[in-house]
């Protein structure tokens, strides 16, 4: 016996995950709905590509989609979240190969009330700001403490909290990809020094692509965020919800472009809370 | 059956960790030798610091000293590595309290040759620079990507690597503290930006001081850096290992002020390879 967790004898492999050790690994959170996960090639693209990002080697596409299969049949609604990390191996923060271990959890849906959709949530600024980081920049990886640090000490009258980069330029929420629209165009963050490209963020670029609607990629004061026309959050399980108030601004929600896109989008909503 | 690791169902507690979902918690690497950990006041010390910067609650110090005591006795020589992370809980990245699960390993001891203590390592530039987290700066939490990036490409010639902060300044090596001698004082980082304040750091300090070593710290460039008259690099399993070449400059090792606090750090040398 060489290992104890709370104070019990503890055989799982889990206990020298790299993962645990390091966060030496990537994830999806991901939506179950109606015995499966819709946009899973979507959600198996991206973690493709965070995990290249890291030189992880994913296990082969066939397996994980059965695996997902066998975990979703027969359950209406909830969370599929699947973490890569890389095997343990090598000496400390050495690694010696590529090879990963899945896990995968079947969760309870979360529930949101469905004014969140309908007419918008609250958000503010977090007092927490990221660190630039490019060589993880976009990566959905297993170090995240910096959103548990932004998450701690929620306001109670806020759905989601925005957080800044360094420079103080507000970059996303906490769990979700952030956009605004501005003079007649779609805007967000490209993600380059710190954040998370999620999955539904590509979903509603490529819609929007779609939709003849332009984009840009800029990271904007909080006051130019304020001074949008509309601002909306996305994330894998909401799909896509609008801003009504920021930081004490009020804001069209859902306004006339994130209607659309919402519209397009056609997101099922998670067992929603009729208050 | 919601959980699967492998592909085998999976019940553990450690499937739900927030350690292993987003780093959250910190972590100890501690030497044992003779059937105790030498330094363990010390060490559970810096573990209460690092907890408390997260809000996180350790357990009872008497039962962590008779967890770590259980798995230590009869053995002459290895590593107990001691991972505390936030009780699963809370909804996505919002936790709910400050309890901890407490994970402790016992893994087989390093061997080193002996020449890294008497004559010195060589060590070179990693390509990877830490971004700044002044929030994170300093504690020994389990978000390691930097380093597991640091690590990868080991050149053959380097027994460790020198990180850079955003500034680029030299900060750490990926598994040590830095310290050099110059003007005949000893010089290390702040660690107020980034990198980790280990507890054989603290204790090289106290030495400095008990000695009437003038410290004074900042982060060089690495220009100035090579210019040092000594460096060495610590660590709470090695002790102390002089430099005797940095990127390709050769250094005095061990140095004269190097010597003086390696004698009195005393520190057991981890069953040396004899080449």
């Amino acid at each position: 016996m060489n290992a104890l967790f709370n104070g019990a004898a503890c055989n799982s492999e889990l206990a020298s995950s790299r993962g645990l050790h390091y966060g030496d690994g990537v994830f999806r959170t991901m939506l179950l709905w109606q015995g499966a996960v819709p946009d899973l090639r979507r959600q198996l693209d991206v973690l493709e590509r965070d995990a290249a990002r890291l030189e992880l080697l994913p296990p082969p596409r066939a397996l994980l989609e059965a695996e997902i299969a066998s975990l979703c049949a027969r359950e209406a609604a909830g969370v599929i979240k699947l973490i890569l990390s890389r095997r343990a191996g090598g000496r400390g923060y050495r690694s010696e190969g590529d090879e990963c271990d899945r896990l995968l959890l079947r969760l309870p849906a979360p529930r949101y009330p469905e004014a969140c959709w309908e007419q918008g949530i609250r958000c503010a600024m977090s007092r927490v700001s990221l660190g630039d980081q490019p060589l993880l920049a976009g990566i959905k990886h297993l170090n995240r403490l910096e959103q548990v640090l932004a998450s701690r000490h929620w306001p109670e009258d806020a759905e989601e909290l925005f957080v800044c980069d360094a420079r103080g330029l507000v970059v996303a929420g906490t769990r979700s990809n952030l956009f605004r629209v501005a003079e007649g165009r779609l805007w967000t963050s490209a993600l380059e020094r710190c954040g998370i490209r999620g999955m539904m963020r590509d979903k509603i670029l490529e819609l929007a692509e779609q939709l003849q609607i332009p984009v840009h990629f800029d990271d904007p004061t909080p006051d130019l965020l304020r001074q949008a026309d509309e601002i909306f959050v996305s994330n894998s399980l909401i799909g896509l919800w609008p801003v009504r108030e920021f930081d004490g601004t009020a804001l069209a929600a859902p306004g006339p472009l994130t209607r659309r896109l919402a519209m397009a989008l056609n997101h099922p909503r998670l067992e929603p809370i009729r208050e």
